[in-house]
């Protein structure tokens, strides 16, 4: 550990995200992806007693299922991932919802790794950065007002964020200062593990450079923006998603981003088990987190179809499919390696 | 106009922008970037006496500011394009102030462009579909609850929202449901208008393919995108953002694109000007829209650096702002021709 992590400075990403995988036993990441249609009969029930208003019914329900989620699995997981779309989508209540589940999580020892694919340029960047790492200095010209308006927290800081790379170095510059400064962290996208991943991420380019594609030549990107950065254990705070679903591709990228921890997405639903993910890992098994959702969220569904199950029982198959998640991953990476 | 728009059917998003476009004498889009930093003391200081949370009386600034610029610009521009980070950056009370803000200009007769560069896979896709264009149904296998839950509206539906294309199609299919059957249009992001825009979407492409940079390939995509779509005097709803500050790119572009909108971001502040917005229409000057922001919004501070202004003298001087923008295009694009 350096001296910048010391006296009142917060530690580097890494280390915090290195420090969650060995508590936890892992590096299992719930997403928090909150469908009320799938949800048990007696949250919704309860978040209409609770509510007038549908919108903030059902956004009371959100919060409410994500809490019962981050109980269940906060010894097992070493991150909870929001992803921002299922809050978003009830509007400002949802908004409040996810504010409400970011902080529960934080309060709970879990990291949180925001997935809001957020991108735009200059200033804008910074507003987002804003949003998700806290009351950053936007670094606009003519400012003149004093702090009042450019400290006010934003109520929805989490500890990293997902970043959409299309817009280049200028519109990741903002994240990446709070990288550097403030201990965050960003996992920009490289190869994403939905079938039309490939259309533009796989395009193959011509010229001289060592990148053979779009997602090479982005890889190469996220490596020099984690360079100069704060480091643990070889690892900066600049990730990279690269799903699960493609292990091949991901062995090769793994080799390109040395110091990069990839954020895999992909596990269960999408189709990819343990033994696809381990391709994201070094050979010590480290270097990566390893996403699932639905098949956490509503495991109860799978596990007993024909009841409807309530808050508890989601809960508690949840905590049971986390469980089982943090054994695969560990036997197809080597127990003990953590 | 074809007769799938009669009856009740909410118009394609083309015929519904050229009927703008008609009345307000021009392609104006004003950006809604508000900034605390730059607005005048006074709405400030009401903030400060309407909210004692300081992040509500922020956001009560941000809501007031921008409803200030509708009103002075409401007859000027076609449209109004709210940057959802400057509100995000406020939590939920800045998604709030949103809400209010995309329902205020709809009711003062403007198109409402959500900046939000949004993207993601599949069905969380089909979440923020649900966020800016209504309660669509997010087409999820398992939906057991009936109507209430999928249906609530998020409070921030818009006309059109500008999407990032690096997910490929099946991030975008959900949007592009929403503009082929509730009249609704995107804007995906193409040619970016920041210095560091050309790092990727600039790219030289290998093999057999006619395009040559990973931007034409994106235009490629966005020409498939529209195919099918209704459409109004050529166009379709599904656009593209073509950076004024590269115009011979844009040229190109614009050739490569028959029937796709372009929205133009980088008028005034970024440098460029109606000479080089004039690249993103066709030859009959139609087929784009072009915005500009802060030289809209905060055009008090360049006519007077020395005095800080009332919200008055802000919205005056946007609109002053506008009708020379509406002027200088109207002059490159040959008047009359709307």
């Amino acid at each position: 550990m350096s001296t910048r992590e010391g006296a009142g400075r917060i530690a580097p990403f890494p280390k915090r995200l290195a420090d969650a995988v060995a508590e936890k036993g892992g590096p299992v990441v719930v997403g928090l992806d909150p469908r009320p249609e799938w949800f048990p009969p007696d949250v919704l029930a309860e978040g209409r007693r609770a509510c007038e208003d549908p919108r903030e019914a059902v956004a009371w329900a959100v919060a409410t299922f994500s809490r019962a989620v981050i109980d269940a699995v906060r010894d097992v997981a070493a991150a909870v991932k929001p992803q921002v779309a299922f809050f978003e989508r009830y509007g400002w209540p949802g908004m409040r919802a996810l504010e409400e589940t970011i902080a529960y999580a934080k309060r709970q020892g879990l990291l949180v790794i925001v997935d809001g694919k957020r991108n735009d340029i200059g200033s804008t960047a910074a507003a987002y950065a804003q949003a998700y790492f806290g009351a950053a200095e936007t670094s606009t010209p003519g400012r003149d007002d004093g702090p009042w308006t450019a400290r006010i927290p934003s109520g929805l800081e989490a500890d990293a964020l997902t970043v959409n790379p299309y817009l280049g170095t200028d519109g990741v510059e903002p994240f990446l200062d709070a990288c550097r400064r403030r201990g965050k962290g960003i996992f920009v996208l490289v190869r994403t593990s939905n079938p039309s991943g490939a259309e533009l991420q796989r395009l193959a380019l011509a010229g001289g450079g060592t990148a053979a594609t779009v997602a090479e030549q982005v890889a190469d990107l996220v490596v020099r923006w984690n360079e100069g950065m704060p480091t643990h254990d070889g690892y900066g705070p600049v990730g990279a998603v690269v799903g699960a679903t493609v292990p091949e591709e991901a062995r090769a990228l793994r080799r390109r981003m040395p110091g990069v921890v990839f954020l895999v997405p992909g596990y269960g639903a999408q189709g990819a088990g343990a033994a696809e993910a381990r391709a994201a890992f070094d050979e010590r098994g480290r270097g990566a987190l390893v996403n699932s959702a639905r098949e956490i969220l509503y495991a109860w569904r799978r596990e007993r179809p024909d009841a409807p199950g309530t808050l508890d029982d989601f809960a508690a198959a949840a905590r049971r499919a986390a469980l089982r998640m943090r054994d695969e991953l560990a036997a197809a990476l080597g127990r003990g390696r953590g």
